[in-house]
């Protein structure tokens, strides 16, 4: 089985088209600033063929269209026909309450899927419209939604309500969703099965650390709790995201600055986290060479990413009776050696015994990087939410279609 | 030395008279809807009598003018004249980064507070108010100020700076200043008196439930990080503040009840919480009343409260590497055994070890609730901000007036 898997944001697509027989990624890649100047679609052949193509490319559909032209070309491509491809795997950012597994898409799903539109306004549309492209390029191809929120949808109310009136839940669904959850059920599932563990009987803490991040708690193969809630602003600090923040001071700011609602949600998401900090960059390499070279700023900002989700994992820890796995991934996670070091540093006493000679350079690849017979196993996960996509895609579509 | 002991809000007035030789509780009272209709002051004696007097209450200086005038009446007095007051200690919410201790009150710390205005407009305009009150009605009376801020001002950059863009840090003092300071200061010192155990080299988290509620990580004597943040809104969820909750989630119950920034901080501070998710009552014994009786937002609510807690205490055993003693103070705090059978429960492998014949029905005494040989030793300390502002009050005036 051929499965196409699709991530659509707002002026991007991603693709990776997965042959299932083994489980290898034939051909992956990008389009970036769609419906912008300077729109371009970056592929990559598994036989290392890399080519970038320019071109004004208008909108989800469009691009879309001409993936899948290069994935049919002579000169380029891997398939023969459209046909080659069985099934089309999306990510799909908020599945709100409607969704906690990925699932066969139906009308009755997109349906639902539109009443989700209104929580994530800027993820779900275009999510949508590379459904409905799909739909039109190759009708009645089965196609499958893997959910960002559906894995965190174990959560109970203890764990996902607020301390807010209770019909502000009732009225617009306000309540910790989660997301990152395709990337947190892929590391905890793995994790277990490189350490030869049971899924069902583990307390693992997942932390995903990339442009953005969030840790999740994952008790006996359920989320019982994580620290993205209604949007993915809330948590840890991120790249440009300002992480938890005082009710009072978003007030205060917005009263002094005098800005409106959509410009403080730009300055949350946007103009916040490290970037805001350290004024320097988003980006952690760059803010780890400012600070190896002595701004203060840059070393305040990486002492408070870390001492964050150090705390996270204390309130995780707590809540889920003790840990047996601790899992990094996400760009930073997996490739930060600094970062992880300084989360896991003087955590010995909570059972997290790093070996630092396993830390150190430790960059994408699946280790252990704590001490034998440290009581909880600290390991870096690469994270693959394309494959986990495509195996949901695989059996789900096994299930619903009749061959 | 006599010490009246001042705590003014908007629309209330408390005071304690001191008797400092034996450190006893000479009257106490308080002034009530301050400035409206049925405005009326209860005033208690040290030998029982209590009284209270109906009458309109128009501001703050003609509320402590009453006060004084009832301390010194023939009938329900206790002073022969006003000078037996040696001075006054007033409770002042914010210090902002001015005060990291309480400050005898001269011409530049009533600009300093003035400055601090802004941080607390609801708060401190109405200590100052308590200040030039006393100025005017016993001139030269030597007035001390302690901060609920203070306390918390030895907390590094990393645990009280934000994720947000550094410059609304310079611009506005945006940050983490914590409140309930003389609480918390109180009854980590008091729990090291009690248990014979010197003050530096303890690491307590104290958690302070009352109608604000707020935990804080003392290490060392020192403050190193606090729930409250720039406001007294974040952290736990309390009686009607929501606490924690997602700046996106604040946003989008804006824009779509198309609130603006008075009414949101409104729901937020006086609608939300444990008020807002029970639609009962602000006041615990009433919600586990309800809870007895089945009311699912009721159970709800309690357990939400007591989660949230249990998190905040691994998060900070986590920050400090440990904790040697947990202290239960505030209304709740100190009362509610089943609040704090609650947060304790399943946290023996954090060395929290609750014996549960000490704890059930322990009220408002000075308790050790954990067994004998817990790692951390589990304390209720019933707070007195009172007499720690007294004796803050008695040690300055020593040290800078000359007698």
């Amino acid at each position: 089985m051929k499965i196409l898997v699709l991530n659509c944001g707002s002026s991007s697509i991603k693709y990776q088209l997965f042959n299932m027989a083994d489980h290898h990624v034939v051909a992956k890649g990008g389009i970036e600033k769609l419906g912008m100047k300077g729109s371009f679609l970056k592929h990559k052949h598994e036989d290392g063929r890399q080519i970038v193509f320019e071109g004004e490319i208008l909108d989800h559909k469009g691009g879309i269209e001409y993936i899948l032209g290069i994935l049919t070309s002579e000169k380029y491509g891997c398939l023969k026909s459209l046909e080659e491809i069985d099934a089309v795997g999306h990510r799909v950012v908020h599945g709100g309450e409607f969704f906690s597994s990925s699932e066969f898409i139906t009308h009755e799903v997109i349906d639902a899927l539109v009443k989700c539109t209104d929580l994530a306004p800027l993820h779900n549309p275009p999510n949508l419209k590379g459904i409905y492209a799909m739909e039109e390029l190759i009708p009645g191809i089965p196609q499958v939604g893997v959910f960002d929120t559906a894995f965190h949808q174990t959560m109970d109310p203890v764990a996902y309500m607020y301390g807010i009136p209770y019909v502000l839940y009732k009225k617009y669904g306000i309540r910790r969703y989660g997301f990152h959850g395709t990337s947190h059920r892929y590391v905890t599932k793995r994790a277990c099965e490189i350490l030869g563990r049971d899924y069902e009987t583990q307390r693992i803490i997942s932390c995903h650390l990339g442009n953005g991040a969030s840790i999740a708690a994952v008790k006996n193969g359920k989320s019982v709790d994580t620290s993205m809630g209604f949007t993915p602003l809330e948590g840890l600090i991120m790249g440009t995201r300002c992480g938890d923040l005082d009710v009072g001071a978003v007030t205060y700011i917005m009263e002094k600055e005098e800005i409106g609602l959509k410009t403080a949600s730009t300055l949350f998401n946007k103009h916040s986290g490290v970037l805001g900090l350290t004024g320097i960059s988003s980006d952690m390499r760059e803010v780890e060479d400012a600070a190896t070279e002595g701004n203060e700023r840059a070393k305040l900002a990486l002492e408070m990413y870390d001492y964050k989700i150090k705390k996270y994992i204390g309130s995780y820890i707590a809540a889920m009776g003790g840990a047996d796995i601790l899992i990094f991934t996400g760009g930073i996670g997996e490739n930060a050696d600094t970062t992880r070091h300084g989360v896991t540093k003087e955590m010995e006493f909570l059972g997290i015994q790093i070996d630092e000679d396993k830390n150190w350079g430790s960059r994408g690849k699946e280790k252990v990087i704590s001490k034998d017979g440290s009581p909880i196993t600290v390991m870096v996960v690469p994270t693959d939410e394309e494959m986990m996509i495509a195996l949901d895609t695989e059996k789900i579509v096994r299930e619903n279609v009749k061959s």
